[in-house]
């Protein structure tokens, strides 16, 4: 099956700790990289997951609270001193391009390579990003700033041929992309063979959702219904609900409800608040509501 | 003996690696913390570092590269977080105010603490902070932009009083400050009792120079004269000296010259090329000029 990964590079919230850096993650499909918001140390991250720097094309940052992008200006930087010289591609509330281009003026000056911004509402739901393996679409969401998560869906792949009806027809090389994508074979004496009996079928697409920050949003269930994994935050246990529900946060079980009423398959939790020195409560506290649920932790890599 | 200390935050260069973060370090005077340089992530370091937040008052900044100041947007908004109160003092070229004002504007409103800027000509030999323990002056040295060094020295101490003496004469306790800083003493009868008989000399006040970034710059030779410990980049083996000139940058050689024309007790070197994955050769090179060299890493402390 074709590459679909995520990466948890940092799953801390607004303080970074030495238990967790900063929000970003690298998605990987079919060995393209998409990156999901940038905070501060993101890049000596990204080293280290050894993902490299040069499939790196596109960057969503979900809002612009600083442990979602305050490692940008120091990615960027890095990229040109790397000798980059492709395009890097940057979504985002159109606000960042005014904040990062009297930095990326005087810090980047003469770089080999462009930074292309692509402004969006994130109030709307809206694609993003297409190309022929994936398409990106926002999922809004409701934070003390306009912010939005991103549905991550990858495009169908053509069906397997089957080897043996291949060698029992003596199917031509010239038809087998054709039969792939759908169509009939017709044999020298007119027979026609359809094609569910040439074929068998590929893997569901797959999708990822990235739901963070956000206050408890039942709303959102319907976008995100059946996902193969959800990133949602959980930025508080229970016990501080009112703190969440006042710093428009969400706590572990509602996280939990959200992937249980979207009936997605595996729920990842982050976000930490520093006040946790272990985030197993949050995980419990989880997987009371939706057993299938992981701990997101710096480092980890879950494949779809 | 009083606290003076220097806490390695960050000793890479340009290029953060998992093996050095950028450039930070925190001196630590009489438990009054300075920083020097603030890279990205230097905020996760000082929290490993375990100095505390709240003592950290100035922050010193060399020059306006980003491996040399990315990392202040972040302390700053998490200081504001930590719900700090106390002004902090930010000394640097004056376009860094210019560069950090919007995002300040736009990512820090409503902190309930003030950054209070002090602009200064970093070409110019200037004492830019002073009080009653240390005195700061700028070492102005020789890069791709105006870059300048930073010389901390510490005031003198009183005198120490001899408790022996103080039990012969019968000091009264009024008198005994009067005496650290220097006045003799008259016992009843009207003898005079001098100074010198009275106390011993404190130890002599300390010096700290910080040198990154610079080519080779002898004339700061003269301004150092002595200092008890000096940081000097070496970013660079002798074998690249072609490219330590080119980039304005040292060699490990020419950072032990200066420290050995500038008859510094100690040396430590840092501001290491990603390139290195072992500095020991650098070490080598420099302890072969200079035998008192010490490499820096992440995380050490040195105490004057």
């Amino acid at each position: 099956m074709e590459k679909f990964d995520v990466h948890i590079l940092g799953c801390g919230s607004a303080l970074p700790t030495m238990r967790h850096l900063a929000t970003s993650q690298v998605v990987n499909v079919r060995e393209k990289l998409f990156m999901v918001d940038c905070g501060e140390g993101t890049q000596v991250q990204l080293r280290r997951s050894r993902l490299g720097f040069g499939r790196l094309n596109h960057i969503f940052i979900s809002h612009l609270h600083g442990d979602h992008c305050f490692g940008l200006i120091g990615l960027i930087s890095t990229f040109g001193m790397l000798e980059r010289t492709a395009d890097l591609h940057i979504y985002s509330h159109p606000d960042l391009q005014h904040l990062l281009a009297p930095q990326l003026d005087f810090f980047c000056k003469g770089m080999p390579y462009k930074v292309v911004f692509h402004p969006f509402n994130p109030c709307e739901r809206t694609v993003i990003y297409d190309d022929r393996s994936v398409s990106v679409e926002t999922i809004p969401l409701c934070h003390r700033i306009p912010t939005c998560g991103f549905l991550f869906r990858e495009k169908p792949t053509p069906n397997h041929i089957r080897r043996d009806m291949i060698d029992f027809y003596q199917i031509p090389t010239y038809m087998r992309n054709r039969i792939k994508n759908g169509e009939d074979y017709v044999t020298e004496d007119g027979t026609v063979v359809p094609n569910s009996r040439l074929t068998v079928p590929s893997a569901p697409p797959r999708a990822y959702a990235y739901c963070s920050d956000t206050l408890y949003q039942p709303k959102m269930v319907g976008q995100i219904e059946g996902v193969d994994l959800l990133f949602h935050e959980a930025t508080f246990a229970s016990s501080e609900l009112a703190r969440a529900r006042k710093t428009f946060h969400s706590t572990a079980s509602q996280a939990a409800q959200i992937a249980r009423d979207a009936k997605v398959k595996r729920l990842v939790i982050g976000h930490f608040s520093a006040r946790y020195d272990d985030e197993r409560a949050l995980l419990e506290e989880a997987a009371a509501v939706f057993p299938e649920t992981i701990l997101a932790s710096e480092n980890l890599t879950l494949s779809l």
